[in-house]
């Protein structure tokens, strides 16, 4: 059993916990928090133990009638790895802490490249992260685009992707995060930063993005362009997409017509917190035009990466390949969303309750 | 096992059919779906059998690859009661569907109060609705309201209640709703319906509401002010409503400022789709001084009505009294909020993972 330790227990520490806790070859050992807040009182309430991240603050928690286990080195000393989920730019400050300890760390994409040895994401470079010490999984928009661009690349050659990047202002949960009512270029720059991060996990692609950030707390939306240099039917990119098993291709059918549907859905299909763990493809939005691929993409900050740290745990810790480390998440957490809806071509016998 | 079926698979028709089918002593016969979309496809999967709510539109299912068993009137003939969770106005038009095939059925608060032979709340009119053929229960912030005003009236008296809604605008998957950035009256007539809408469920208390409704989908949010007979302490009032059991104190060490975050708090506590059944209250908020009582509480418009659609069926269909119904209505879905942490004067040993 690989021991994993998570410092920081918000919205993607607590996602992280809870798919390490699901993992067959995992044990989360436990969970820091800064305060004893509503989020410690959960994590207690699902049995995790939980370390005072700032030793200083321990006696907080017993104020508050929660009870810990220790504080983040008497955890660094008792796991085999450390997901650092603290707040960005706090990862950096903690790199530090982890070395002392001699544990080995992963990173979240709020850190710069240079936090760890090598930036991951499970489609495009797992076998390019073995025997690193320290690896960062990129950000939720990253790790959208890679998964993305990755199969493209592969079965046509990218030429040059376009990318605008309709990014949420905030998490449901952040009250003080704007902008209320404006769309508003974030970095006003272009292209922006996250072109190249991308080729931190998938080199040798050319990709120019241009980000914005808009009123939603929901997801983040993705106007892809891609100049293929041998470009296929628009009905050969739907099902390179739809085999992917981190992409989930939208039925027309189903009638989804926005993040807040798109999050229903997932609620429906019992997904905790609602959570999309795969890229969500609008069906009808992919088109061919000459060399030309359009989409339009949704992206769920609080989600997408979580598999991708679970894998990046094995990259780290174990000798498995990409695919098998992979298959075992989506197993475990039921990654791989697909609708039973038709599309219009398409037939086979109506499936009911009974099937 | 009282035999319910659910006309109308949406916001409410989809928790309201979870709901019936938890509870002991229900069964879900099955439920319709006007058009075969992803809500119809989510109910396939939980094993629900689908009927087409319009005979006419049967054969889009079909095409769609999703089986149904049959239309509403088959539906009808096989239950001893129908919840119908169609949308406002449309329950108004079924009512005489539902007398033709001589099937009590359950209302929501968005019809008139002249679509039932009684209005429902089970905190304050369970016995009162015996013998009834039809029960509408009365809509999210009625709900709320009677919840909290119940209890006061009867330990306190209430000379005079004045609430102010802040509405949510839609639900989070309603993309045609308003508004986007505005908060609009509505009704900008003063005093709204709302308060005569508590009466047909609390008689006798003298209650005025002022609507709004704002660009959130979250929750409606409560200014309350009530002036009291009998003034208690602020201390007693809050010991008052933890005590309800279909009320929430959210403790200030809980760091929850907002619908954003109790949403939250409802999804790390293991809630299916974040559903708060329960009124929220912000405990600092209660304060009484001189007569007057105020408070801030919320209410979750998609499920705050769900238990009491469950004790609805009860009130229409057996002979269990209200304290009987609502004790198996929470216990089989879990209703009722309790907060591990500690206020400030409080004190005992702190609560760990192991506990």
């Amino acid at each position: 059993m690989i021991r994993v330790g998570v410092n920081g227990y918000g919205t993607i520490g607590k996602r992280v916990a809870d798919a390490v806790a699901a993992q067959p070859d995992m044990e989360l050992v436990g969970v820091t928090k800064t305060k004893p807040n509503y989020e410690a009182e959960a994590a207690i309430r699902r049995g995790y133990d939980l370390y005072a991240a700032i030793a200083e603050r321990a006696g907080e928690f017993e104020t508050a009638g929660v009870g810990i286990a220790g504080t983040l080195p008497d955890l660094l000393e008792s796991v085999d790895v450390v997901v650092d989920c603290a707040p960005s730019g706090i990862g950096a400050q903690n790199r530090s802490v982890y070395a002392a300890h001699d544990t080995p760390a992963i990173f979240q994409g709020g850190e710069g490249a240079d936090v760890a040895d090598a930036s991951f994401n499970a489609r495009t470079n797992f076998e390019a992260s073995r025997g690193a010490d320290t690896l960062r999984v990129v950000s939720c928009n990253t790790t959208g685009l890679a998964r993305l661009l990755a199969p493209l690349e592969a079965a046509y050659g990218i030429e040059k992707a376009r990318v605008t990047l309709v990014r949420r202002g905030g998490d449901p949960s952040e009250t003080g995060r704007g902008p209320i009512n404006d769309v508003v270029p974030d970095p006003t720059t272009v292209p922006s930063h996250h072109g190249p991060d991308v080729n931190t996990v998938l080199s040798g692609v050319d990709v120019d993005t241009a980000a914005l950030k808009a009123p939603v707390t929901t997801m983040h939306t993705h106007s892809v362009n891609v100049t293929l240099r041998e470009p296929p039917t628009t009905e050969a990119v739907r099902d390179l997409l739809a085999d992917e098993s981190r992409i989930f291709t939208i039925p027309e059918a189903a009638g989804i017509d926005g993040a807040g549907k798109l999050k229903e859905y997932a609620m429906d299909r019992g997904r905790p917190r609602g959570d999309l763990w795969e890229n969500c493809v609008w069906e009808e939005s992919i088109n061919v035009s000459g060399r030309d691929l359009y989409l339009f993409e949704n992206v769920h900050q609080e989600a997408d990466v979580v598999p991708e740290n679970v894998d990046a745990i094995r990259a780290l810790t174990t000798d498995l390949s990409a695919a098998e480390s992979v298959e075992r998440t989506n197993e475990a957490l039921g990654v791989g969303l697909e609708s039973l809806l038709l599309s219009g071509g398409d037939a086979r016998d109506p499936i009911t309750a009974d099937d």
